[in-house]
């Protein structure tokens, strides 16, 4: 299927030699082909860019001959078809990329801009004129500011962001290259509910939200800022849709949330992480380094460095897959003797 | 207790048989009392019209004899009151519908107009002034924008469609007769996190969402587009509040999704399945027509058509529970003997 | 770590004795000392005010001794370091709170108002100039409404409320000192799918929510009125982010619902009750006052009022802890017998 032109510029065509320098990629064909789009590699026709990142050498039907040119790690490349000019990356994935923002420019909001900027937003940066900017807040180079957002005053936020549609940000400092898709809520006061003489009240929250570089914070996903101290998301971390970050959580680097994650206070989560959709978090609690839970997770308390946990309770994975199974087994040989 | 009229208007009182008329019953009873209001059908007074749709004949703590009419299949009106009028047809609760709205209709946003609208916006159309609508977009005939909705470049929204306060939409094609309620998310990037040298990147989406006509989309839910191919969900399917559809998924018609529903990447759903309050489906799974997933069940493997699941992992419903009250039995046992 | 004055404005320094008189604390120690800041008790530094609300005396390592001052129960006092001046209360987080106040204040969104007010916007309320406000809404005394908020028509809000950037309200009535976070949707079409003719149909909902005084309700959460009476939720509930709240449902006083919390159609919840993250109820069910629902339960009936249930099903959490513990055990003795 052709890309829509209503939603993605054609920038093409390019020929493949030019994107092969683009992507710092070796090429193995022809590199006098054109490029005119991108599609996925078993369904690529004339023209399309696609890649290969396989453990295996690709098969008949993992590539279309009909290709223009795939990216492939070098090892793989000779497995492609003939008539595919092969572009040779350790990251063929990632290499592609690069290359097709050579090919396509999705359209963005194309918002007209507000004819005076404040002093503190960069002369390059797009603000949507709904968009509504507090006093004191920094909006850097290149940033994108989509319709209808709202960044809160004294909010400092870095270069070549983008700040989704709709979208809300308090009490924070944002680095460069950050994301913050639609809806996300960024900053809002944690939950911490305390008794008083009239019943239950909310704490304040005097803290603030840390976002490092590069991250990427999924539509209507919500961060709170510290009670006192700041919550923090660690570089190239990336969070999908409708997760929840409470107040206090030190997430590290690299680390992944896939949707409906549950971070809760005071949580801190190492390097290189991955929790799978919905697992959840209990408060105070540690994740080591590369730690993976799965999805549907309830973790109650520490899981170490690079241990794969499931369940709720949480436990280490075989663990709760045996039990799984020898449940089953208990229910089947009853079924069977009765 | 009677309807607020500061949300919805008055437009009676309209008589019973007018009502049956519009509504194609068959009126049993006096046609000439006056409708102006609608209620439970247990606690409808005079001037209330009200449905049974039970499948047994109405007891009589079912229908107030107070209620003014009561659409009821044919089989159960002579169950009714002799007070109430009855109004049989094959689809009560669908017929009181169409009844009600002759009788009250909700006040909307009451949105004062933009004075002039570009020229792919229809005339009949209800744009908010907050609203944004980017360019090239095409709202058609009767379709209400609402305060501060994000409408992007080159998106096509058909007839009669409804988009709430704050939502969202782009790169998204709509169908007629759509409802898509506040700050729901529809056209983001997916979640797709790849390695690169610098560590995790995101892969760039492509793609579209396309949903059909008279589809329903909760609060807050979030629809993300295709990767390079569409993300589908098909005509008349119902999505709640606060789900999650990824990348790629395929739903068919007169799919139902209760709140918190997670649907992973490249799912596919066939027509008429129903999925509980937070049933979560893994990437790439199938699920065959009428299957029934129960709440909070995590599904990670292929269900076959008209089957109940349940449990995390989901296994057939009958099973799940066999293994649960199993389990307990044996806890149960266990302390006694203690 | 200072509080960053970027998102909080000081107010001090504030002497100790004005701090005691304000929160109604026994001022225990120097009555001059100043304070300019708040910090964690452990942590708090030259100036800084904190708490201790432990159940045991405060060891060493629980306050710094150069704090400036330190609400505390009178029992408790006496274990402070001696270099702190003690504030004893009854409620020493819940005082603080009040003292805090003085010393601090956040800096809200600054929004420029509107230059006119309509006749049923109070003269103190503060209205964002994007913010929409429906025909016929009112708002009371001070209250605040955030950039790009949506206040549908006849909508009534109290006094001293917030309602956050990019939050809806619509059919809906809200008390005083009420809190709606950022992207909260409330008063949305519930989720009635009904059969037709044609497929699935939405049923129209004709009822309204009702937030009792001092409500709070976290960022993106969903309330949605009823169909034809009134989803309630009672005095000084406290709701946290990305909750559901589906139509008719009705919650008493002082109940909390943490993250992710799903309360189904028509349920019921009496004063009190507590519900853990991602922690769902079935529809129609009633949760007893106190109750305590562990997080990632799944409720599918009644819960007596004061216990603790957790687990799906839920149930006791003591036999849903046994059972946890019985299974693990069985699948390590199948493990060393092999």
């Amino acid at each position: 299927m052709p890309i829509d032109d209503r939603f993605y510029e054609s920038l093409g065509p390019v020929p493949v030699a030019e994107l092969a320098r683009l992507a710092e990629a070796e090429l193995r064909g022809d590199g006098a082909v054109l490029v005119t789009g991108v599609a996925p590699t078993a369904s690529a026709g004339p023209g399309d860019l696609c890649y290969f990142d396989g453990k295996r050498p690709p098969g008949p039907a993992d590539v279309n001959p009909q290709a223009a040119a795939c990216f492939v790690t070098p090892e793989h490349a000779d497995a492609l078809p003939d008539s595919v000019s092969a572009l040779c990356t350790p990251f063929p994935r990632y290499s592609h990329t690069l290359a097709a923002r050579a090919v396509l420019r999705p359209r963005g909001w194309q918002v007209a801009e507000s004819e005076s900027k404040p002093s503190n937003v960069h002369q390059t940066a797009q603000v949507a004129p709904s968009a509504f900017i507090g006093a004191g807040a920094a909006i850097g180079d290149r940033t994108v500011i989509g319709p209808n957002a709202v960044i809160g005053p004294g909010v400092q936020i870095g270069r070549d962001c983008e700040i989704g549609a709709n979208a809300s940000v308090q009490c924070a400092l944002i680095g460069n290259g950050v994301k913050i898709y639609s809806g996300a809520r960024i900053g809002e006061s944690g939950f911490g509910v305390m008794g008083g003489p009239y019943g239950a009240e909310d704490a304040p929250q005097y803290g603030r939200v840390i976002i490092q570089d590069y991250v990427t914070i999924g539509a209507n996903t919500c961060i709170d800022r510290g009670a006192f101290d700041d919550t923090i998301i660690g570089e190239r971390t990336k969070i999908d849709n409708l997760c929840q970050i409470a107040h206090n959580v030190v997430i590290g680097r690299n680390v992944a949330l896939a949707s409906f994650a549950g971070i809760s206070g005071s949580v801190t989560i190492e390097d290189g992480a991955m929790l799978g959709g919905r697992a959840g978090i209990a408060d105070h609690v540690h994740i080591g380094a590369g730690a993976q839970i799965a999805a549907a997770a309830g973790v109650f308390r520490e899981i170490p460095a690079g241990e794969t946990w499931g369940g709720v309770p949480a436990r280490p994975i075989r663990q709760w897959m045996r039990e799984v199974a020898w449940l089953q087994k208990q229910i089947s040989g009853e079924k069977k003797t009765k």
